[in-house]
């Protein structure tokens, strides 16, 4: 493959290359990239919801094993995620990246591909960014506003009492997703000829390279009459959002562990990695799913919801938050989600 | 002063910590800090500006003579500059930062401290952010949004021919600034024990190290019923920003030499230096001052403004973009701007 130098067409030149054919697409998007800022109109029944991420090599990726490609699509998919879990509809991004004399033009070809496709498919504008230089790894920032209907919006801090606890697709699978590649690079390290074979596990590796931003629940929950009380998507885990949730609501949650919804590839993977299946559904995280609470009166509408399981739910905040295990015992919910600050991390 | 490593109350305890008593101030600020995104609600009658900035430690800042407060504070000065050149007034902004063990608690309250301060003084709020680890060095972004009233957003390409070409403040002192502590870097690495004495050059540290955002312009020229035809902020220096004006507007410009502004304090660095003081003026950058064109109708109105100079005007494209010097030379202007990714930098 060629490789060209980023240094033969410098900052403006790479920006340019990037983004000088980008059409804009949504109405909101009045003005985007080659300006101090970007322009948006937001129409007055709407309100604007604003979310950020800020990703680094080495902490939230490894470009061992994650194409640049994916990693555009994915970087832009967990803005999309957060947007989603208000309740409202992503509209704009905007894209700043810090990248050392290691990547090549190529290279950043790739990445603004796969960032392309996620915003083809989810009608998202990149309008703005920054691209720079950095002195080692890859940070990739971007900042992701859309649009909610004003009194639809949807916080974490509403659950109620007897609401119904729900959650989307199934968990777990993008965490042994990650485990399966981190086991292929340490086994590539010994033997650089081997090829890695996932048959069978291909369900487990979409979902840590190329996951999905839930839009289709939230068309389904709109389209049903169905205002969730909160709302999150499920990044951490489970167990951090449920925990989340119960605070932010004042609350406290039952959840069934036979409940949880969780693949078939992801079970078969626990039990080759010999790790506990419900722990890793409750604890994984990066599975973008959505996590939410209905009011007990939409139990027949969210029971007959395709991709939509009933998990639990919402208690009097002095009954704490707990899992329900398949022998009926109960374990208080603990966050051991994904914290990067709290790991054992090498300066 | 105490070291708490930031591991003894990690990611959440730590934005805990840095966020939980900011008040949010704009009637535009619907919901701040701790949910999937921030909510905002912009009257219909406002366009909504977003601009974002990536810094990276090393690259864009040094922390062995910059102070953590006063990075925070600089990091949301340059967003503000960017709003306020469009004819906007910042409104909102979120913070995301990765660091590394190297960072404790203390470090990061300074930092805010600096943020808040920078916030308080613009009327910025908080709204959001990320916070992560980082494997090496510190990364900052910061995406700031803004209102600008419909029709009167103020983009880089309506400069017409004849419209005189004005800038605020004066140049190149924030260059010089950093030449200075460069040097004292330098020196200080040979004797650890030598104080640096910077009297008389206040200033040009101020400049560097404790940049403002001309609001005050954009007050004045609203004042004064002028609605600029192009504008920018001097990020990157002086010619770097003309040609972006021109270039976009389709035009050409003559800028005069001894009329573009430079301080006392600057000049006499220069010369310690030995450097083309002029060159300095044109392509040190970081003065965050605002470069803007007016219609000649203005003149009079413009020539009596305070802390505004009038440099030269807009012509033909097909006249190029000159520097007239103090004899009168024609020289073409070229970007010889502060560029990340076109300099020499080590992997």
């Amino acid at each position: 493959m060629t490789r060209t130098e980023i240094s033969t067409i410098g900052e403006f030149g790479l920006i340019r290359r990037l983004t000088e054919d980008i059409k804009l697409q949504n109405p909101s998007s009045q003005y985007g990239v080659g300006d101090d800022a970007a322009v948006l109109s937001y129409p007055a029944d709407k309100q604007v919801l604003v979310t950020t991420d800020l990703l680094m090599e080495g902490v939230h990726f490894d470009l061992v094993y994650v194409p640049l490609k994916h990693l555009g699509y994915k970087s832009a998919i967990v803005n999309f995620s957060d947007i989603y879990a208000m309740n409202g509809i992503p509209k704009q991004i905007t894209v700043s990246l810090a990248i050392s004399k290691r990547f090549s033009i190529e290279d950043m070809d790739e990445f603004y591909a796969g960032l392309r496709l996620a915003c083809k498919e989810y009608q998202v504008d990149i309008v703005g960014g920054d691209t720079t230089s950095s002195l080692t790894g890859m940070a990739i920032s971007i900042t992701c506003i859309g649009e909610g209907e004003k009194g639809k919006v949807v916080y974490r801090n509403g659950a109620k009492e007897t609401d119904l606890i729900c959650v989307s697709g199934d968990l777990g699978a993008a965490y042994m997703g990650l485990q399966l590649l981190e086991r292929e690079k340490a086994v590539l390290k010994d033997d650089k000829d081997l090829q890695p074979d996932f048959t069978g596990k291909e369900y487990l590796l979409e979902r840590q390279l190329k996951p999905e931003a839930r839009k289709d629940i939230i068309k389904k929950l709109n389209d049903a009459g169905i205002l969730p009380t909160s709302m999150m998507d499920i990044s951490d885990g489970l167990s951090s959002e449920l925990l989340h949730i119960c605070n932010q609501s004042n609350a406290g949650c039952r959840v069934y562990e036979e409940h949880i919804p969780i693949d078939y590839q992801t079970a078969v993977m626990a039990e080759e990695f010999n790790m506990n299946l419900t722990t890793c559904a409750l604890n994984g995280g990066e599975d973008y799913e959505l996590l939410f609470t209905v009011p007990i009166a939409d139990h027949e509408k969210i029971s007959e919801m395709e991709g939509v399981k009933l998990i639990g739910h919402i208690t009097k905040p002095d009954m704490g938050c707990a899992l329900i295990t398949r022998d009926g015992q109960e374990f208080e919910l603990k966050a051991q989600g994904w914290n990067p600050l709290q790991e054992n991390n090498k300066e």
